[in-house]
């Protein structure tokens, strides 16, 4: 306990390497490790980072730039006999304490992605979305680990026997976060109905599409679990969007450029709400990353853009949908009751054919969570796993 | 009902203009309409929009662009006796009917932007948020449609004589649409509590912030219901932060280039979540315009970036929050009993004076709802307004 309210924050951090030297030129920090590896560390960073200037209860940080002394600098750097970096500082009476878990964690030149890189994937190198058993989930954190990091990598998985009902699906929404409600509920029923304000609501085949590109912010993730499926028909098919974009990118670059650049109309109107979005199909991030897909041939409202630019976006769309139905990228395959597709929605498309009611009954019910409520949870595992490994050093 | 049906979509389109002659060369249909006005539309468009290939429940389009004719035209363009656009197509046996106010409304010249653009502001030209009475608008459309519009322009407005309860802000958040919950519930109670997990429910003071800057999406817009405010202190602050990234770009343009490009680490860690967003603090859309505002100094992480990056960032940093901790950007106001105040969050910063427990009570009771909702609304206001124009016509 004493070890975590050092570091500031609520996380752990085992001390596997030691300061064995550190020095200062009074705006930088050089600490060397027991390993040999080399730190260096900004007075700046250090000094908004000071573990003592957290509120004590909820650890977040209270220490002020606007007020920082404009001639801060450090005075001094030295190891404590507890093996903290003590930095006293000059222009401020003050002097902070780095515990040297929580200072190796985060050296600069350490820094890794927290995630793993999303592995795209097609109809050649994946055959159906990774399987993992409900039960494993709960009672063994490595299965649990292994199905998350599974998610964020191929964008897909499947849960098997979950209970075959709504708090089924519930169960695992909250294991993972908090559930996005949206107009169509909490969770939804997807099943031929009277009325249907979504053709995800008839029997008729559904294009491969992401859910609500309609709405400024697209879901994260969503979640398919199947109640009854008995119908002929209603296969599930699944298409790495991202794999589809690489391939517009290779291949038809200019086609690329429109599909990232030129804003699309999306929609979805009923009697009682009328939501629309406006934004290129496929979304970039400042490098040039493929970040987000929105497609959906029956969430559209007009196209509203410059004449002359519609007979080309028409053209891309075109190309766009035709590798989307194209089998290369495509996984098809039957979701059973008690099965739980969970797909993340900016990046992977899904599809249904088209079924027949007459011949048995087909029921999914679904929600929405947001995709950082998934990353949250491995941090929490990958936090639980440090804790771990700090009480078992204590132990020794 | 007729009417509504011929034209495809949940909408109505009054008949304010006819169509008094029609042209094609086979690509193009140029329309001249009875007031003048001159439209011409795309073949593709027009066909892809064709109203009655749309499904007959949902009204969403089932008109798939991938199994469109290579070799597509339009054969011929009239008018129909009620008035419709009659398009005969070439290469397809397809005869399509277009509504003349759909048609007018869907003009590419006339298309304008569906909301008006946000107004910036300063302790200049505005003192306090609109205020607009509860009862006033859920009983006057026109009240309501102007708290809505006030609310799209200066991303901040008041509602007065509301329930100071629960009930109060839930009435209010269900007006606009569905309510997003977040770790910290479906609603969430302000006050100075035991065991504090974020600053917000301490007495101390809260520098200018947005909410969960923390969030990959950082919710739309946030509901701050007052049930009770007797304490000393805790008045309310609002800064506009797009006018704030306003002054630095014109200012400070290398300072604005770097909090629009190197991204920031936002932080929100308990017991029991690890929410973290890296972006950077001022987000551009594609045109280069102010598009959200992300900041809030307890909401930080540990930077981690290049280590070149650390002192010309802190540096900006320290200039966005100087500028805004400066009174010439503030709204100061004290929320009382009964108020609720709303902010656009992606815009709108907030901030409150601390406050001492001892000398009364403070209760905020807040929520977040999506920005889109609130389009939404706004659309289906304007939707009623078209349905009475073409009711009163009809009638006429």
């Amino acid at each position: 306990m004493k070890e975590v309210i050092e570091t500031g924050d609520f996380d752990f951090y085992p001390v596997e390497h030691h300061i064995i030297d550190s020095s200062t030129d009074g705006k930088k920090v050089e600490i060397k490790w027991s390993d040999g590896h080399l730190s260096k560390f900004h007075f700046i960073w250090l000094r908004d980072n000071c573990p003592c200037c957290i509120h004590p209860d909820t650890r977040e940080p209270i220490f002020n730039i606007v007020s920082m002394p404009d001639d801060l600098l450090i005075y001094s750097v030295s190891t404590t006999q507890e093996g903290f970096l003590e930095v006293i500082w000059s222009g401020e009476p003050h002097t902070s304490y780095f515990h040297p878990g929580w200072l190796r964690s985060h050296c600069f030149d350490l820094l890794k992605k927290p995630f793993p890189e999303p592995l795209t994937w097609d109809s050649k190198n994946k055959k159906e979305p990774d399987r993992f058993d409900w039960n494993e989930i709960i009672s063994d954190p490595k299965t649990e680990r292994k199905w998350l990091y599974s998610l964020v990598e191929t964008g897909c998985s499947i849960i098997q026997n979950v209970e075959p009902s709504k708090n089924g699906l519930i169960q695992i929404a909250k294991r993972i976060g908090v559930i996005r409600e949206t107009n169509f509920g909490l969770t939804f029923d997807v099943e031929a109905k009277t009325g249907p304000d979504t053709a995800a609501y008839t029997e008729i085949g559904l294009p491969p599409h992401t859910d609500l590109p309609t709405r400024e912010y697209q879901p994260g993730l969503q979640l398919l679990h199947c109640l009854k499926n008995s119908v002929k028909g209603g296969e599930s098919i699944l298409v790495d969007g991202f794999r589809v974009a690489e391939e517009i990118r290779l291949k038809e670059p200019e086609t690329f450029d429109l599909l990232t650049s030129v804003p699309w109309d999306f929609g979805n109107r009923s009697t009682l709400t009328d939501y629309r979005w406006k934004t290129p199909m496929i979304k970039l991030d400042n490098n040039g990353k493929i970040e987000e897909i929105r497609v959906g041939n029956f969430l559209r409202v007009p196209l509203q853009i410059d004449f002359d630019l519609i007979e080309p976006m028409y053209k891309a769309y075109k190309l766009l949908e035709t590798l989307n139905h194209d089998d290369r990228f495509k996984l098809r395959f039957r979701l059973e009751q008690g099965e739980c597709l969970i797909i993340d929605n900016r990046r992977i498309l899904h599809a249904r054919d088209s079924f027949d009611s007459s011949t048995g009954e087909r029921h999914l019910c679904g929600c929405y969570i947001e995709r950082d409520e998934l990353w949250s949870s491995i941090r929490m595992i990958e936090r639980r796993n440090r804790q771990k490994r700090m009480n078992s050093a204590l132990n020794q």
